[in-house]
């Protein structure tokens, strides 16, 4: 692919990971900034995918542009009719009834995607959350593999997670999982920061990459990329950085401790932009989490297996489940 | 029962409750002070019951005592020969193998007390966690019931909670729910206290019944017999009390916060002896659940119905269940 930069960027949505052997389906994954959008074959392996701009979201407009995507695929693979189509969005979604019942991102509130879909394409229709769905794809074929109590947290712009329980993902209606819009300050704390969800003091105003890179540009004075430019800065002796870093590391710590406590999961698997880090990430949480533990059952602490593709993954396993019936 | 002191005394430990109908059961609630037990009779109605102080803890004594108990009941009440055998042990208990992995009340570990009970008594044993029980018993027959998501806390000399999700209690092999030893406090923060469990910070280090009095007792320099003071002086405009119950109430609706934006229970149960207090704890809770919450779902947030006979009302249907196979 080295002559081909264009097709490349977009291969770059694309997995190497098998679905295994089952009916060819669509995936869609409905993200912040991109729709990555992919046709997996019966042996597993996504054949056509690539991604376009999330930019207009109208829900009328939307509809239109999610059914180019599947035609497209249906024309490109006229062999490979897909038999469901599985499509995450971000935002609180009733999987039962279809409906998106709140994206802030999207802009959408009630809205009937599900039956929309299906009526314009005539295939059914498996909606999803996108975080669940790569936490779903993660428990499936990924890093939590085979446990059967899990918890996927996903870093990126915000921070959400999927709650596995007894090999099912607990999904609360569309509302559980927040663990970025859980408050890590006490009450009254002057040290919790407004989140744009409304409330203050949420993990994701100090833990998510966008807020480690927002603390730190604010804290020298000039725009920094992202996380990946602080942490190396913080490995840097970069005290400013290591200042943010630990912030974000403790925040981090905690709300897992707290989650150890109550869900006690075998594994914590840490998704997102931000592990990418690695054990960068990994290990000075885990130093963390061990230090305010006592009798509690600790977690294996590791990072995602899947990658960005992860929700398009989980996207397609649960239309291969919808067409399975 | 006016006449008889010791007759009451024994019989508050029962329950006006029904079970339904169904088999003679026992049930045995043991608590850090006192062990519950009770005989119900096919109709669900307690017909023998009473409690003796928890004292000696050797294992092997108590095998000797629960026995005792066990026999008592069934030379007392020839003609309801029990189907089987409910027992509640405080601590970390996996139910599937029926072994109290560690009760730090009880000072016990890795203690095969199901497989030992049954051999002794001839009779199938359901063992389960005290506070699991009592939570069963509130889904079941009290206010969570009808509810398929719900999380039910009981605060008394410590704090902890049943999960119930999609209509089953999640125990994690016997580690969930230990919301009285999560932590609330930031890490590194001076304000968090030192917990019997080894750990600091934890939730109930300010908002059990217990820290509720110490923290007053050594405000005033004088000891009061237990939270209900506390909160009887709070509403007397007693600045130190107030101090105290803030602390608490704030601890509390943190705690229930997280668990909110994770677990989205449909219903918080809170029972134990604070939940005595009903509105006077309820209102101030649920008044700055609602400050540090946004677009998260919210949960109904009552008192318990059961009372202190829960855990026992829980043992039995749990016994009920083992007897039906």
């Amino acid at each position: 692919m080295q002559g081909f930069p264009a097709a490349s960027a977009t291969m770059r949505t694309t997995t190497e990971q098998s679905l295994g052997s089952g009916a060819p389906v669509l995936a869609i994954d409905i993200g912040g900034t991109d729709i990555k959008y992919g046709l997996a074959d019966p042996g597993g392996a996504f054949i056509h995918s690539g991604s376009i701009p999330t930019a207009a979201n109208h829900p009328g407009t939307m509809i239109d542009r999610l059914s180019a995507l599947v035609e497209d695929a249906r024309i490109s693979h006229p062999q490979q009719q897909p038999a469901a189509l599985g499509v995450n969005v971000p935002g609180i979604v009733e999987e039962a009834t279809g409906v998106v019942v709140t994206s802030a991102n999207l802009g959408w509130s009630n809205f009937p995607l599900k039956e929309l879909l299906e009526s314009r394409l005539g295939l059914p229709v498996a909606l999803g959350h996108d975080v669940q769905a790569a936490g779903f794809a993660e428990h499936r074929l990924g890093a939590a593999r085979g446990f059967d109590n899990a918890l996927v947290v996903v870093i990126g712009t915000g921070i959400a997670s999927t709650i596995i329980l007894g090999g099912q993902i607990y999904s609360g209606h569309g509302y559980a999982g927040e663990i970025g819009h859980s408050r890590i300050e006490p009450l009254g704390s002057a040290a919790a920061i407004l989140c744009p969800c409304g409330a203050a003091g949420c993990l994701q105003t100090v833990s998510s990459a966008s807020a480690i890179a927002r603390h730190y540009s604010a804290a020298v004075g000039r725009d920094v990329p992202g996380a990946k430019e602080v942490m190396a800065a913080a490995a840097n002796d970069d005290g400013a950085a290591q200042l943010v870093m630990d912030r974000a590391f403790d925040g981090l710590a905690l709300a897992l401790a707290q989650n150890v406590a109550m869900l006690a999961p075998e594994i914590v698997v840490i998704g997102g932009g931000l592990a990418e880090a690695g054990d960068a990430l990994l290990e000075p949480v885990a130093r963390r989490l061990e230090s305010v533990l006592s009798f509690h059952r600790r977690p294996q602490l590791v990072t995602a297996a899947l990658g960005s593709a992860a929700g398009m993954v989980g996207a397609a396993l649960k239309a291969r489940e919808l067409a399975a019936g």
